[in-house]
């Protein structure tokens, strides 16, 4: 079996090592044929269109996607479905919405095409060297797919969780409880940057990596981020969101869900975007009115 | 009956005039000298000193608050203490904690003065022309004070609600309802105001004035801020706060109750009192850790 | 003018009574007969189908809907939409999603048909007595119909607020803002109701009313709530919900705003349609497994 | 050195236990006496008095209490303290509020008692193998004490972490962080739970724990909890807290610190020990007023 990789970005490039390193032939295209002329370089195939890459796979031919959710996705399933046929698997890797996976797999279904949903997690190092794989899919799909998926895992770090949709929605969930962790650490450190101590944050981060109940993955980036800038003095607090976390929050109301930690987490997120709010002003022009409470003027 | 007043601030000469107003005698006292002369000038007996005040007072004597909660509260009942007399009664019309006004009832009460502690609500102009008043102490002194307070409401305005503590614990909840309040109407401004819709809020706030659910004096204030400046160019979103609400989530996490709505209003008052924030820091730092995300540069 | 009503439920018979008592004809129909017969003893003329209705209205025909946002709305749109003409104009008065009402709306227009989104607050007695109505069309549709609307309406209880949309959009943010501030009522209450004190609650709520910074009609109501049972104990504490809350909530995410208050208001009210919660049964298992802490059994 | 230990519960006695794997001589007491008889029976020395434990220990003395915070831990230190002299060290080992600590420390200083703050964490087994220990004090204690703090953790799990009181407000912060992880982790699998997909829980907390983002000791605690009770039925999610998350959200506030995440986590441990809200009933009650919405009867 060789595998067609579609989209060599940062995740999409170490995960094609990755499956170099175990042996998969890999025929890789990308819209950037720079990236694809580098991946040659370390013993994959290129292919510059998707006809060539179609035209390169064994059959059934598996097509793994690495590009953004969203448009890109829809764009290029629609653009490799035409060659494609009864038996062949297209892989969505990407952080898609699972909305979006229910619906693709139904209309590739119709075609006979098989359709599997892979979340990934690990960031760009676990792609490279061992990522957590969650894939959504058909058994037979998934019984054929399953030593490649274990392959660019550590140990126990694949599941087949489950039918298509199931990987994606996974991995949302996933992403969403990523975004409350972290926000519970950074708020953690937060009162500590205000406390009357003074503590040294990386060391902080050190030993509650030795043994409490709070250690994991995060919080040892928390030391190697503490440990490059000791007070984050280098940056600003603008937290961004690629999504998931969003999805997470909507399905959570759309199952009629309390998840009041997730939410807030990724409204925090959003208040960090603002320089000022309006409702900070309508906040403040109340308390004017009624209690004659000073503003602060904005500046001319 | 006369009543000595101590402290003519915004509050406090307020209802100097709104008890002049109602043909009751006041002797007043400030620090700044020239409140107590401009007071004079609407009719009441300056005091220049605690003794002086005393002295003018008809037995029982009643001397009302109206000074910062906090030190100055505790320093003006320490000074004038002394020269009170058994079946005396000091008003505390002050936003003071619950906490300390039973400390203060207790110790006073020894003896045999009595404490009253008085929740007032309405702003600067109800202190005007009809506050709403929340009054806790025992009943020989809430039945002895109920004229004075129903002279300074408009009808229905003023409530005996039970012993020495309630009246401050009552106003308490109250500024912690307002505090959600207000966060609300200002979120949903917020919604419209990113909204594809081009809205005038001034008259938003008035049609909502008129028949809708969220009629409420909040509303109205809403309507004048925005009639005064439209878009709040003018003013920033920096949220001060007093006290008050910071009292009610402690005290609802003190009775083991959830009170989500009132705890994050408050908390999003001291996140719009920061320019940027080390949670914030730590969520872009870990972001950039795991998945090599872009931080936005501190500016040098 | 005449005005064709379709749904005759608790808000569309209300209206209707509105309609004839401002000397408007109607001309009404309800999936329920016994409505419409009901209706006709008012002075209203019935119908009992679409086409019927149609037929007895003046051109240019209005269609005003009273019915739930949803697929109803949308078979009686595709329902009557046959039947209209250039000219014509659908009003839908029910709590649509906005963006429902935009995808309507263009395709109407293709028709030339006009669209007409109204929200409406007040309540049942307010559809009687007068509502507040908040309208989104085009100016030509809006000035025709203004007339109608403010005479449904008290004194400026009427806002055309922009374009077709625009009027389910500002009615959605108010039920957001109305979350918001009932949540904040009743979280006061519940640390009242924890709290040292004996509060007669009628009282609390009457004397807010009367001068202080929350009086509104939302705490007018609870004073009603409270003086027919004056601990709730006649009732559970089951918030349910109908849409506009969760939409507000999902309009703040598409627009990247915090609206922690208000998200906060829905998420306690999914918190309490459930007994007891997965949530809950994690957290009390990993207590359990770090610290040996004590789980409450499940009964049997 | 020896090293007298007060408290035998489940954490003192694991912490006898490794100080003795460890060569340390200690001298254990406990109000529950067939505790120090077991302990006895480990190789420690027992003593059943303060009087005799101190009398047992060599010059500077090392007073070590594993005893819960609050009243108990007061009366201990104020038992002991009488037996002590200059240069002797007590060392809190229990949750204690930091402030609680700085109080304390001051006192016992005066009387030249060293005071030595200890967070532990790492749960029971922890403390019997390698607990993560977070220790403040005067630097010449702390050098005292740092090779039998560092015998008790595994590699990297001490910390000195700076003056008195800086271990509790480090370790109080900790589980801060903790309840919002924890929380993080169920409400994920709370939306898993009513999601469409059948996942199993214990190998999605097994897949999570290899290569994802979100890999920690928690995420491997929800995978022995479910492999216990695949979906915790068993058990009802009453979630309780004892003191350290409420004291993080009390000092946030203190320190006018924005910290929703672990403010939250806290409040929904709240909710989840009240079967029904008086919040929710006055929701239900108001909704009935303006909507005439349906209530759920209480059941008689």
């Amino acid at each position: 079996m060789n595998i067609g990789l579609i989209g060599l970005g940062k995740m999409g490039f170490n995960l094609a090592l990755n499956l170099l390193d175990h042996h998969y032939k890999v025929v890789a295209s990308d819209v950037n044929k720079e990236q694809v002329d580098k991946i040659e370089e370390h013993g994959a195939s290129g292919a510059y269109t998707f006809q060539e890459l179609i035209a390169k796979l064994e059959k059934p031919r598996v097509v793994w996607l690495m590009v953004p959710a969203g448009d890109i996705t829809e764009d290029v399933i629609t653009g490799v479905a035409p060659f494609l046929e009864q038996g062949d698997i297209i892989i969505d890797g990407g952080n898609s919405n699972y909305k979006d996976t229910l619906r693709r797999a139904a209309a590739l279904n119709e075609k006979g095409i098989e359709f599997v949903d892979v979340g990934t997690s690990g960031g760009v190092d676990g792609a490279r060297h061992g990522a957590c794989i969650m894939a959504g899919g058909s058994k037979k799909a998934l019984q054929l797919l399953e030593p490649v998926f274990k392959a660019l895992t550590i140990e126990n770090g694949y599941l087949g969780c489950g039918e298509v949709g199931s990987g994606h929605f996974l991995k949302m969930i996933h992403n969403g409880i990523e975004y409350g962790m972290m926000q519970a650490i950074a708020e953690g450190f937060d009162i500590l940057e205000k406390s009357p101590f003074d503590y040294d944050y990386e060391e902080v981060a050190r030993v509650w990596n030795h043994g409490s109940v709070i250690r994991s993955w995060l919080m040892e980036l928390t030391q190697n981020a503490f440990s490059k800038d000791p007070k984050l003095e280098q940056i600003r607090g603008v937290m961004n969101s690629s999504g998931e976390g969003k999805w997470t929050v909507e399905t959570a109301l759309d199952l009629q869900t309390a998840a009041p930690i997730i939410a807030l987490s990724l409204m925090m997120r959003y208040r960090s975007q603002e320089e000022d709010t309006f409702t900070g002003k309508v906040v403040a022009a109340l308390r004017n009115e009624f209690g004659g409470h000073e503003v602060v003027k904005a500046e001319s």
